[in-house]
């Protein structure tokens, strides 16, 4: 297992066929590059892969401008692979098949802001800030935070989440519909704009998570919600990992609507104190975000400590001015930078299971065992109240042994998860790396379901090649 | 359009092979019927259609034993269609190609009640009753609520919500894992116990809503929630349905967290009168249902009742004692069985688009209009909170003019709701009757996909065939 997950992509060494070549500079010009540094920027992301270079990119501007593409490389049967921010950490977006890299970053406007239906339409391209800047002032925001500024588009097709998902959904719950180019260039559209649906097939969720291996996105649905009444946020300090994450597990049960819950251990607490210049104590911290009216954060609070008390919480620190829980969560957001800092030049393997909440307490403890007996740093950050946690092992790219290393305990956490009900990606997604734990995860038979659609669909495998599935 | 839907469906004429009769007798005994009793219950369901009696009925205790039956219909290419509760409204359950109907009424057994994860596991013949009735005494309920005491397995299938789908969502927001039986009679597992993935393309929301047309759902895990702390309801009448739906998009704008918001037209009032000897007044009504902590609901209890005072609201009836909330929703649950008597004899067929809750309110007007000019009696009921509702147009099964009256209105609310960027069916499926909208909603580049999943998942169209699709 870890040898395969391990494994270095193989390239094709195919070159694009000259007319091919042709017609696309005729399309699109100068939105055609073969020049290096284009071609080693589309090559990389945020996983530990080496860099592997597309053939070609093409900057696309418009849906037709896809069609147009898609059509050609059916033709050519050559691979293509979109690219958004290029923030994905699983090898989403390396062209390891060859083909060339989709470039959908000039399509990143805003289409509609529809305050009226809690919605608005967006081209792929839109970035999350982006989205929730031009939103502001009118009242409404769109809750999906996975923390880095990814694209829309890329957080579609990678299912994502992160820390507000406890209260509103990953992308899964708040995709309405898509805008999708088929393999075979044809546009459709995966929804409408009503709420609900009974109306045929799920596309809208087919399409949700697929990594750009059924279909390219080129416009995007959203819900949108109102912008809540009031905020507050909190720290907790815990005597233990358990304890916190009890806690945690309580409130959940008892459908306290927390907005976000996310947990530190105290290396992930070094790290930000190092980096942020910061000193807070280095023990097991929940940082907590509350919304609703004023009247109703009390009531939260109210629960919140008295449960966290319970549970060894203490040192309890409140905000409700912007500008305090700012600095509360600014530690929080900055963690992945906090602990990219613990080693110089090293890189980070993010492990990223999601387990029943009932299992997580049990789950990550066995963990901190395991990372006790390993050279490794690595700090562990939760989006606890999902049952999603993150080890970031970090590793020293020019050691190898610090990779197989960070393989091995990635293994044993993913192996943990699926024999306590859990999944091998609770919102990273599965790219190259995690292709060999899906087929552990869901067994041969549901494997072969998704292998069978994947050929319906894109029957010429042209569309981002060798991701969830190794054809 | 109308001649389309309206159509009588086709019966194949193709027996069951002698050595197929053999072999299920074999393995069924006498839960292999063709008594015609036992055919002539498997030939209907809660649409207007005319009974169609399969060509046998298999009572099927286990996975196992859906896999044995699916094992021997694959290889005489003989259709099965999974029967349940038979309250779907669409001609789901209707074997019009014949075959066998495949019972799972046994299957009805809670096989996990898992409060610690928010979660249980059931056979696809347990009834929601059934379900919260064993639930109660723990603290949880199952919350999708279609108004039928349908089976699990039916309400994934038909992707069913209902009244409570305002705060919980519907069957695609709740269910979080399935097995199923594959039509070559594999068994799969669609997910863990995780309450988020990104692990693959997302076959549990693929399986939600496909009617049994992709596969046999023989197990559901299902999301549950906390017993609300505290439960209120309230009615309000108001001058007119334009006024009480601007006040129901008013309160979803704001994102107060109403559990249920149901609307009621004069005549669906006149009808309740009548059934439930009621005195309510013959108004365009609003019923709510509020839960939280007592606090939250005197907080959503102030803003509900100010804003449907400032749309013409009156008449306001609070409840917050469950004898008198039984009361008040009283009337409303037995709305469909009171508009049942507004004709003696009668049948109903329900319409059930649903648009983005700011074309409501037209949506409503225009088909208010046109059921003016129609002799069919059409009270109006409505989950206007998701912006579903349905008009149950009363028909005389003895007229055929009453159901090409009823179709031709059935058409122009679906086109009407199409327009303005809604869907054919909110939350009632396809089956047979909506085979045509479906095309007129997705367009046929869609619809070619879903013809190409069905084609690979199902490449001998056994399962359910004529259903969504037409081939």
């Amino acid at each position: 297992m870890i040898a395969k997950s391990a494994a270095q992509p193989m390239q094709s060494n195919l070159e694009l066929p000259d007319v091919l070549v042709d017609d696309l500079k005729a399309i699109f010009g100068v939105r055609f590059s073969v020049a290096p540094a284009i071609l080693d920027h589309h090559g990389r992301d945020e996983s530990s892969y080496p860099p592997i270079s597309p053939k070609a990119v093409v900057f696309a501007n418009s849906t037709d401008e896809v069609v147009a593409l898609v059509k050609l490389c059916s033709q050519f049967e050559v691979p293509i692979i979109p690219f958004g921010a290029g923030t994905s950490v699983e090898g989403h977006i390396l062209p390891i098949h060859g083909g060339i890299s989709l470039d959908l970053n000039n399509m990143n406007r805003i289409l509609g802001i529809y305050p009226e239906d809690l919605m608005v339409i967006v081209e792929p391209a839109v970035r999350r800030h982006q989205l929730n800047t031009e939103l502001k002032d009118t009242g409404y925001f769109f809750p999906v935070d996975p923390g880095a500024d990814a694209s829309i588009g890329g957080m579609c097709a990678t299912r994502a989440s992160g820390t507000n998902a406890v209260r509103y959904g990953t992308m899964r719950e708040n995709v309405l519909a898509l805008t999708v180019v088929t393999a075979s260039g044809e546009i459709i559209k995966t929804g409408t704009h009503a709420k609900k649906s009974s109306a045929g097939y799920d596309l809208t969720r087919l399409f949700v998570g697929s990594e750009g291996t059924l279909g390219i996105i080129t416009e995007v649905t959203l819900k949108i919600y109102p912008q809540p009444e009031d905020i507050a946020a909190a720290i907790c300090i815990f005597t233990s990992i358990t304890d916190a994450v009890t806690a945690v597990m309580e409130l959940i049960q008892m459908g306290i609507p927390i907005a976000r819950v996310e947990l530190l251990d105290e290396l992930a607490i070094k790290a930000i104190n190092q980096y942020s210049k910061l000193s807070l104590k280095e023990k097991p911290t929940l940082f907590f975000e509350f919304t609703g009216s004023s009247q109703s954060l009390k009531e939260q609070m109210g629960i919140v400590q008295e449960i966290a008390k319970n549970n060894s919480g203490h040192d309890f620190e409140w905000a409700t001015r912007p500008e305090d829980m700012a600095r509360l969560w600014h530690a929080r957001h900055n963690a992945y930078f906090a602990c990219l800092q613990l080693q110089p030049g090293c890189r980070i393997i993010n492990t990223d299971v999601c387990v029943p909440i009932s299992k997580l307490s049990q789950c990550i403890t066995e963990t901190k065992q395991d990372l006790d007996t390993s050279w490794l740093k690595a700090p562990i950050l939760g989006h606890v109240g999902d049952g999603n946690y993150h080890v970031l092992l970090v590793i020293d790219p020019t050691k190898p042994d610090d990779l197989v290393e960070a393989e091995r305990i990635n293994s044993a956490i993913v192996h943990r998860a699926l024999i306590l009900g859990g999944t091998c990606t609770g919102e990273h997604g599965v790219g190259m790396h995690k292709i060999d734990f899906l087929v552990d995860e869901h067994g041969t038979g549901a494997i072969e379901v998704m292998r069978s659609i994947k050929k319906a669909l894109d029957p010429k495998n042209i569309l981002n090649p060798g991701k969830i599935l190794r054809v």
